[in-house]
């Protein structure tokens, strides 16, 4: 018998999903890295395994038991939380497959219940719980400095704003870890560059190059585009607003006020099938 | 009606096969770029597409109309004539979905009819013409030069032998182009660095690295293990034998002599399945 996947990506954020609803699959680290390989795998920035809450024995309390639970493991085959992409496509997956109804739906994640939106086109609307600044600091790149401000999502960001536009954005050498302030980001910190493209009726639009720390540039990064949106409006006096960003991957909304955050974007499925037994081993 | 896949690799050089016996499939080089892309698509080096001889209009005279062509497309939806790690790839699948029986069999490909073994581990054979020696020269990494010699498998590489051997072999720099004779090879050139790791009685082994032209360092070549193993067997004064080849993505054994040579080595499957509509637009 086969193991069935699906391959998609938000924002070229990209996944092998897993279906297994009642939990029988045994993903090892190992069979993660097989499958997540680029050139001996099918390639993916991770897995997200779809099986019941309640078949997740170290789900965590919080979850309600009959929720769909995305299993997400990085490429490396270490476990993670959350990921702002990866949930746009697990909802839609079970929206497309018919395990959820379209519209609003409830998933379960190692941070929690996690509140989504499936909405008509395809796109998917994910709570991103709050942004909050932190301060001023700058990143460095190729001996300039950029100024910025420290944005925390969960996770540690710094936005700089890239004064000279999108040309000045474009050519930023971000092949080398961007400098930043240690003392500040013990941790180290994702950065985020944007230039400001225009203000329509739709509101402004940002076009975005994010390094995420621990791995280089990335086509997308969900936190980011939060952190970012935070950025530009603390920059012309606003604590709360809508913009759309585009990034290398494509283009998404970001939604800041109230102590809360939402990401709006795309999920795309490429392809379905089965895992050769050579590579599930 | 879904377009059927297949995924598979040669020593890491990975394709994505399309079943396609009676030539009914347009496949533009976008679909072959949105195929190959591997954040947005299902991602490979390369698209394979199954046809007939018979079905291929522009298929080279002297291909046998009813053999099974190889349509090789690069990532880029560009056409190439051949490529060692493909017809591997290409030829086990022939045999895995009863398309051809085991054992001997021809592939016809662009650079004309190609005899193959399809081996009972699933390994293959393939011919891969002669590979002629046309003199010394160097390449330079990271201001170091090596010594090499320039050898034309069809295509034009520059084989260099490492003295220090596996360790130095593996510090090597090959995320900058070598720098080598522009007036030698006006069109560029791939360079193979070589190590000779021991000698048993099944021959001796080297460990390789490349660097191919126009892509950077890549885990496998074909025609470049040929071209190792020519400028191995030079060194030592032979101009016939057999080697086995170490490269970043597996191992693959190598004969060279009487004008010409042959290349083993393994074909692996990774997954099968159906293209999403979305990226086949």
């Amino acid at each position: 018998m086969g193991i069935s996947f699906v391959k998609g990506h938000g924002t070229e954020n990209d996944f092998v999903l897993l279906p297994d609803p009642d939990g029988q699959l045994d993903l090892t680290p190992e069979r993660v890295r097989a499958l997540s390989d680029r050139h001996g795998g099918i390639g993916a920035d991770g897995v997200l395994r779809v099986v019941r809450a309640s078949q997740v024995p170290d789900a965590p309390e919080g979850v309600t038991p009959d929720v769909w639970f995305m299993d997400y493991r990085n490429a490396d085959g270490s476990i993670s939380e959350m990921c702002g992409n990866g949930v746009r496509v697990f909802a839609r997956y079970l929206v497309d497959s018919g395990l959820a109804e379209p519209g609003e739906l409830v998933v379960g994640t190692r941070a929690g219940d996690r509140p989504v939106v499936v909405h008509g086109d395809g796109s998917v609307t994910v709570q991103m719980g709050p942004a909050t600044l932190r301060g001023r600091s700058s990143a460095t790149v190729g001996g300039t400095a950029y100024s910025g401000v420290a944005v925390d999502v969960g996770n540690p960001h710094l936005a700089c704003i890239v004064l000279g536009g999108p040309d000045e954005l474009a050519g930023l050498d971000l092949a080398v870890p961007p400098g930043h302030d240690p003392v500040l980001f013990p941790h180290g910190v994702n950065v985020e560059f944007l230039a400001v493209l225009d203000s329509g009726d739709s509101g402004d639009t940002l076009r975005m190059r994010v390094h995420e720390r621990g791995v280089g540039e990335t086509r997308s990064c969900g936190t980011g585009t939060v952190a970012a949106v935070t950025a530009a409006l603390h920059a012309r006096g606003d604590d709360a607003g809508a913009m759309t960003v585009e990034v290398l991957g494509g283009r998404v909304s970001v939604t800041v006020g109230d102590g809360q955050s939402t990401l709006t974007g795309p999920a795309v499925f490429v392809a379905h099938g089965e895992v050769a037994p050579a590579l599930w081993g």
